[in-house]
């Protein structure tokens, strides 16, 4: 207990993550921007249209415009006390935990840009307690930054200021796996790896991957609608998870923990918490049909002169490779310097300046060796890919596939890291890259360009030697203004978080985020439940 | 406008279709029942606690009870009046129909068990008629029922008693296709077989396919969360659904009509929309992610002697044709005799008790054949199969198909016919139609089984020779108690609508069914769409 009521001086502190002020120019062409916003930055925040009951908005007027990325005011929520303490430590004897070497752990998200000041950390074992531990919380009007991996982008997954961290690592056990249909239902504290290991002996996958599957949790996952490596094959976690289990704000459990393919009685609530990152409720178990273990694995690297033959290449290779097609990543020649600068990765084709790894799956080695080899040599044949490799063993097939997962890795050399995760209409997603690079001149160390071409999920990335106010102020809003001028989105498969949350205009029209308002004030009506995040400030 | 204001006393008889007053003794084991509900009878409705306004529930305490499945009373809703019919008229002039030949089949559903009594039937072409018309409705308080081709299975698609007809029928145009990425974006009244042939030049498929094709609406599809025969390989709407346009009850237009395969910008509205049965909003036009046409298709018609050795075939096949597997169904032995009795079809091959239709989609001939006759080889070999057939040409795989899928049309020369439409566990679904048959002893005509075994879905069919209200109450509740007991859903793909509003607590928790009614409330407060549908009497 030492040390947790000492520290009301820093909790009274904003947090003021990386981004200053932005100074740049009004936006040129913006979709949905409502009244009041505009480049970027909070002007007068709105009232809350919602005939439900509008909660008091932090005054915003009175102050200097804050940067929209910037933590809102400490809301009035109470404070811990000791007999707050009391009474989590009879519901968890031994899990509640206020050392503050574990908690600094869990107040900083993993790419060290958002801090958090909580001073309690609470691990519950069962659903019966994270309810007791919400209705609770509730009641006394604490708020509460529920915890999975803490593997977030967008600094979603901390507390902002004094929040009570309530963590899912001890809720990991798996409920249940039918062999036959393929469904696993779990906890939502699982980790991913553990939960496609399990699989494995089962000849089974999970339907998602992600390069953090090492320490995120299943719950995360689905809290965040997760997107990753496997989307282009096995379709978003809005049609794999087949139920939930979730604890309201108030400690209520809503069980919509159905394991069947097929369920139309009534309004499917359980998507509502899919993607709602916390703020709604509390994933407590999942439900998630796995589809079977593939027998064959094949990965090409592959190089192209322009991004035009990549798509051509794309079309080809989902009409070629069909059924089999499991991932069309790309990187750009600059990932590929950093790659070899940074980390000694050797290019194993011919120097170019697109580069794709096709991913193949499916049950039959002979057929789908075939059908790579015909695609490849059509490929060739009519020029749209110059160079390329293939690998069917394992070692080889990792060594290629780190090509592109280990870009993230090597940008952290070249050295401060802008980043932005984008959907755009596939033909315009290395667009934006040569519209910032051009844009951005020699201001910026590195504009590099990667990701998800299957998905039309771009990501884009801007180094400087050191932290950069001004050159931060040249990409944002730039950035999100070309998004919304080609009807992308903002956040592909991040999410908005603490960090993008008032970005969200960009992207949504304002009726949709009035009416995610008036969804947050029904299922949290004292917004508890991760606050200052997903939503923007002017409804919060 | 002539006989528009004549039949006062014909609507404010309420609407009494196929349904009794239910005789059977109280449920064994049910899940989720609510307070004040039993053996699939309502009894005292509850105050819906809901924190935000609750409409005055229909008093149902002074009345005999009424039979679950009977209209509730009709609310107080306005009524049409000259000035309305103007009003209507000025937005869309020519499409304010009130001819009673044409009103007849729109307010008539097609199974002919449900019949509403509208009065007036508006066509409009744009969104912006569908906001106008429905913020005067909602202004006026004139309840509105939307219609799309109609072919709905449960009373969800026509007027229960005077609601305007919001027809789609002419919102059928195509707003684009996006030929590399496979994203169609459509108005919500194009036919869903019109959207096949469009694509079909393209090289292009719908994700979806159902035997209504000809008539139904792909915002109905929408609306309704059709599942269909592709389910197994293209997944839910859920998935492939990436926008939607939405005219919520007060004229408001929800642009959610992203053209993204990826989003996490804030809450996945128009999720709400999929499945909610026209109460929530209505769709005016719909972004689909499509699959490429298969280059090669087989049908494979099976027979087995018992249902385990169909389930084993059936996972065998998910190993062995893997992504190929485009559909599982199955019927039984008591289908097949209806197929020869009434419709004369003959069984091609030898007499069993189960048939499996299996298809493969694929983009090699070559390799599809192949590993289809490795699967067979081996499903013979082992004895799981005893007899069979197979066809790659189109006549051939449509005179297979036609065994499928004329079942409903041979029972409907059977007699009167029970539907019920379950979601199991796949290991469970026959062991229903077992349990039914003894139940039912030689009170029933025919009790036969068939449906998507790929995605745990039984279609249960119960013929006696005339309409029978004892036989009725020997089937409800005891499917309804059987379904819940194995934690199955009531229905599996045709939804509530107006017929399975009160059974909804077979399949959904009540803080479920509390959630779903405060959603009702959020989006339409006067409730004036699709009323009497999806949501029980305790709610509305």
């Amino acid at each position: 207990m030492a040390g947790l009521f000492h520290r009301r001086l820093r909790l009274r502190t904003a947090l003021r993550w990386m981004s200053p002020l932005s100074t740049a120019s009004p936006p040129a062409v913006v979709r949905t921007l409502p009244p009041g916003f505009s480049s970027g930055l909070l002007q007068t925040p709105r009232p809350v249209s919602c005939g439900v009951r509008c909660r008091e908005l932090h005054a915003g007027e009175e102050r200097p415009t804050p940067s929209p990325t910037a933590a809102p005011e400490r809301r009035p929520f109470s404070r811990v006390t000791p007999e707050d303490m009391a009474f989590f430590s009879k519901i968890i004897p031994g899990r509640t935990i206020t050392d503050p070497d574990i908690l600094e752990a869990s107040n900083m998200d993993w790419l060290k840009s958002v801090r958090g000041f909580s001073e309690v950390l609470l691990r519950p074992q069962t659903t019966e307690e994270v309810s007791q531990i919400l209705g609770y919380c509730n009641s006394r009007n604490l708020a509460v930054s529920p915890q999975g991996g803490n593997t977030g982008l967008v600094g979603g997954s901390v507390p902002v200021y004094d929040e009570i961290i309530l963590s899912t690592a001890l809720m990991n056990n798996i409920l249940n796996f039918d062999s036959v249909s393929g469904i696993l239902s779990c906890q939502a504290g699982c980790v991913l790896e553990s939960l496609s290991l399990y699989l494995e002996d089962k000849d089974y996958i999970m339907p998602l991957d992600l390069g953090a599957k090492g320490s995120c949790h299943i719950g995360g996952n689905v809290a965040t609608n997760a997107g990753g490596l496997r989307l282009l094959r096995y379709g978003s976690l809005r049609g794999t998870v087949l139920g939930l289990e979730v604890v309201l704000a108030d400690g209520r459990v809503l069980d919509c923990l159905a394991t069947l393919r097929k369920d139309n009685t009534g309004y499917d609530l359980k998507q509502l918490f899919i993607g709602s990152e916390g703020t709604l409720g509390v994933i407590t178990a999942v439900t998630i049909l796995c589809p079977r273990k593939p027998k064959a694995v094949n990965v090409a690297f592959l190089g192209c002169e322009s991004f035009e033959q990549l798509l051509q290449t794309f079309q080809l290779c989902r009409g070629m490779l069909g059924e089999i097609l499991s991932a069309f990543e790309f990187l750009d020649r600059e990932c590929m310097r950093l790659l070899n600068t940074h980390l000694k990765l050797a290019n194993p084709i011919t120097d170019c300046p697109f580069y794709i790894v096709i991913e193949t799956s499916g049950s039959n080695p002979t057929h789908d060796e075939e059908k790579l080899h015909q695609f490849l040599e059509e490929a060739m044949t009519s020029s749209q890919v110059i160079d390329g490799t293939v690998a069917t063993e394992e070692a080889k097939i990792k060594a290629l596939w780190s090509l592109r997962e280990r870009v993230t890795e090597a940008l952290t050399h070249d050295g401060f890291t802008y980043k932005y995760d984008i959907s755009l209409p596939v033909e315009r997603i290395y667009q934006l890259v040569t519209d910032m690079r051009e844009h951005l001149g020699d201001r910026a160390k590195s504009v590099v360009g990667y990701g998800h071409v299957g998905d039309g999920n771009l990501h884009l990335n801007i180094t400087s030697p050191t932290k950069d106010p001004n050159l931060l102020a040249s990409i944002e809003p730039f950035v999100y203004e070309w998004t919304a001028r080609f009807q992308g989105s903002i956040s592909a498969e991040h999410g908005l978080g603490l960090k993008k949350r008032n970005y969200i205009y960009y992207s949504k029209a304002s009726l949709a985020v009035a009416l995610m308002g008036n969804i947050k004030i029904m299922l949290d009506p004292k917004g508890i439940l991760n606050p200052y995040k997903t939503l923007p400030d002017d409804l919060q």
